[in-house]
């Protein structure tokens, strides 16, 4: 993710770069299901920013030159769950839904200020321990209802939210 | 499954209402996938018939009265598959297709001399160890240039070849 | 639908199968959408009950015997709305949902009092003018917003407005 | 697609930024289909190459920063189908599938030797009339038996024969 990385941009081309091309990203709503597959549990990341607001989100990120989706899936879920939470990457690449991310608000109901990014999303269902690492505080268990709620719905930056009642309505748990 | 199963009917009612009405199936296609979730392999079940014919099949069976479509298809693996199969169900009910399967050939690929069959298709990985029961002689596990190929499709009877086909398109493994 | 239907059941045979297996559906939500295939508008049927109660619904009806899905499809958009509404319907079966209509009270958010209902959903954009027909007084066309507003939800009985909600996360439309 | 379109990177840059980051693009299969949606035709754009190599291809095209997936798509289709081709964008922007064309060989069944492209792939109906511009020399309607068949897929390159082979799975029309 730094300049460190054989083929990525440094960190000045990267800025050049999102201001003139769609960033690829990868989004995964981290999921427990039952015995029958049915969603039972949506895990939201905790931050707390600079400024002490909270927010919940999803996990999310590049996706690298040269990385596959299952494999960008696959790191992201690791750097943001921890390397024992054994997350369950789709067998098939169709994504629930597309995402775009305009820095311009209002073109669709995804904002980022940073860049226009598009994020492939997937519904993945964790079976192990989850450890957040990172920026993010905690990994937080919220049934359905309550990921749908107002309450939660506020939290989550950037119309990550939406996205979120896209994936409940995808599996069948939003009401 | 029969007369003792409350709420279905009795074998010669069955009969009857196939002959006027669609029947509600579903179907599995059990694989093996790796941590990224890239299909592996394929598994078919090995059937012979009274006549001695070979046939491939995959894990398929009728929806109860009053039954969920992932109760159903958790049936029906445990049925095909064996107790430890350890079959992961989909946490989205959207199929990958659904199969149309007619009395008369050639409405569609699909065909059923029996019924007019309509058949919601998922793709389920399976983790545990698969031990067919029932009419199944052994579970075979292909892979997925091997399930494509004219061998293996010759052996599936009444278009659930053409099935694999879509699953294996729908996972990327289609070359 | 009725007797003289060829293939179909007789009223009271209709009784007695509703009771042991489940029934196949197919549900559409009509939609307007711009040249870039946004959805601009929804489509819902107004009735009105025995009792006067107002109701909004979906275009829904069964698939017969030896009845495409396809065939299904258009036979019930043109029977709820008019023979030049002029519906695309789509070039994949795949189903945004399947819906299931449980009797009882409580196994999905889908109820039906008569049945096991299983429903195949799709969006179906129409491009004519749409005249509705038989027990429906009306269609009146929301914008996505309003489709999702609790003034309409609480219209639409049996769970239909909860697929309304998943067939607008399906389309991007639901904030 | 050159230096006067603001916003987008001078052909030195994006050969650049083609090296270091996945490049995002939409790809359409432009189909005919009845009026029960049913596919019947699927159109190939037929390219000569510097060589004289003959190719067939599908509709392809970066999508440019600050453009929405469907403008994107909405923008190839037009540029390589003509201005009355009257494409009908899908309404739900879930792709069938997600193509990954590496630069290296091997990697997935999808090569492109001049980047890392990531594609999200569409079956668009057209109802106009086609007529191709740019440097494509025609559109050619196949069946679906022509379009799977070894002869068209060999003229396809970098894996689209595959790509069309998913499409024809995915609306049911691959044998």
């Amino acid at each position: 993710m730094t300049e460190t990385t054989p083929g990525w941009l440094a960190p000045e081309e990267l800025e050049t770069t999102r201001a003139k091309m769609p960033i690829l990203y990868v989004e995964a709503v981290p999921v427990r299901v039952d015995e029958s597959g049915e969603v039972t549990q949506i895990g939201l990341l905790l931050r707390i920013g600079p400024d002490g607001t909270v927010s919940r989100t999803l996990v999310s990120g590049r996706v690298l030159h040269h990385e596959r989706i299952r494999d960008a899936l696959l790191r992201h879920l690791e750097k943001d769950l921890g390397p024992v939470a054994l997350p369950r990457i789709p067998a098939s690449l169709q994504p629930f839904t597309v995402a775009e991310y305009f820095p311009t608000l209002g073109v669709t109901e995804f904002h980022d200020p940073r860049q226009h990014a598009v994020s492939l999303a997937y519904v993945v269902p964790v079976a192990g321990d989850c450890r957040p690492r990172q920026d993010a505080l905690d990994l937080v268990w919220f049934s359905p209802e309550e990921a749908a709620s107002a309450l939660v719905q506020q939290d989550m930056p950037g119309g990550q939210g939406a996205l979120l009642k896209r994936a409940l309505a995808h599996v069948g748990c939003l009401l």
